[in-house]
């Protein structure tokens, strides 16, 4: 398993006039949250598209708890359970660090497009041999 | 049903350096699309907030099917299949207009929050009589 | 002189907590502003970067007058007084439709970049050979 | 004189297909910068609104230097040169981490606007006397 926590602070930016965080703000938080767990275990994804490859978006679930305010800290943790086969799937957990109440959960899903033929491909042998140890099977 | 069709120009602000648009950008693609439905049916969503309620989210979901680039115009469908009873939900199809692919799924589920008493509550009766002859039951 | 005005709604999540048109939105509105008036004059952007120039910005300056608020119609005006001999300066006026009241005002400049050097160039050929003819002088 | 530096890291939704950092985004970053720098002289700008005063802004202005890129680390300096009489004027200056290169520079120019009576005002006592003693004059 892969898991690492992040922290934002909330930007006057991210706030509507509901005075919550947008609510589309939270895939933003998300690419943080995943962009620095991936950093964490070494690979980070300015890396990946070096190596010729790109991980866009087959899919996005936001589950919204509880309001997120101006000037919060959140708590962002990703996670991965399984090492893909095929897609990666990224599951989320945001917390306000004061009060440790969810804000949001959620998940994304990824495939692999290798840049040079824009074909989705199986993961390449150098994200598998950084991360397969992390996994238990 | 309640169901419109909206038009939204991709800004260059909402491209990233894959070249598609942002991940993050379609939720707010879904606010058009939802925004402009309800201003079709008589009840935009500013006189829903000056009525005394929001609307917040409770889930949001996005399929990506193709990207979306630079400059396209995309069709947002919104729909809503159901008066709701107590959740609102609202689905999406987005459409690159020049070639009618499917660019993006997905919907949004809400609930009315009442302002004074920062209460869920159940959807209030000007928003049931102004909508009910829509739906067939 | 090229001029042109472009309609913008203002979304929810334009917004902030203020309940105003959050500071930086008003450099994406120039850039739908500028964006419109290319198009206008034969000249879409997207062509520009398809013959291998961008235009990036080499300053912005936004003066705000009055705020825009939520669901507010905005007319965007850009103007270009002088065909650039090397920046080009565009000039913007948003205003809000229903009350004319002007919103904001500014600029932005901007340079050609060759994408092949990736060089700083002066307006290439088939830009002043479609502009030229709007210019007295 | 009030000066501090805070760190941001690049977003891959603050790219836009250029590969640079959007130019309405160096806004933010002004804010971020802003925010950072009132926080670390005792004076959040939440603390501001809770005593019922907003800081619009009158003006902004941004001078492009040198793209930043994905994930790149820039530090933004936020300095204030005098104690405000009416407006209240804050210099910005952002670096690249790594290279330190400066990337841009700006000012943006607030007022004070009291929230009961929807006036501009001086700035309030509260917000003279915990700055005063930085500025010699």
């Amino acid at each position: 398993m892969l898991k690492h926590t992040s922290e934002i602070r909330v930007r006057y930016a991210d706030t509507d006039q509901m005075h919550y965080v947008y609510n589309g703000k939270y895939l933003e938080y998300f690419e943080v949250g995943r962009a620095e767990m991936m950093r964490h275990y070494g690979l980070a994804y300015k890396i990946i598209e070096a190596k010729g490859y790109l991980l866009p978006l087959l899919e996005a679930f936001v589950k919204y708890k509880n309001p997120a305010y101006y000037d919060d800290i959140l708590l962002v943790e990703a996670k991965v359970n399984e090492l893909p086969k095929l897609k990666i799937q990224i599951d989320y957990s945001i917390k306000r660090k004061a009060t440790e109440e969810i804000v949001a959960e959620g998940f994304t899903k990824h495939v692999f497009l290798n840049l040079t033929s824009n074909k989705v491909v199986r993961p390449p042998g150098f994200f598998q041999d950084a991360l397969k140890s992390f996994f238990d099977n």
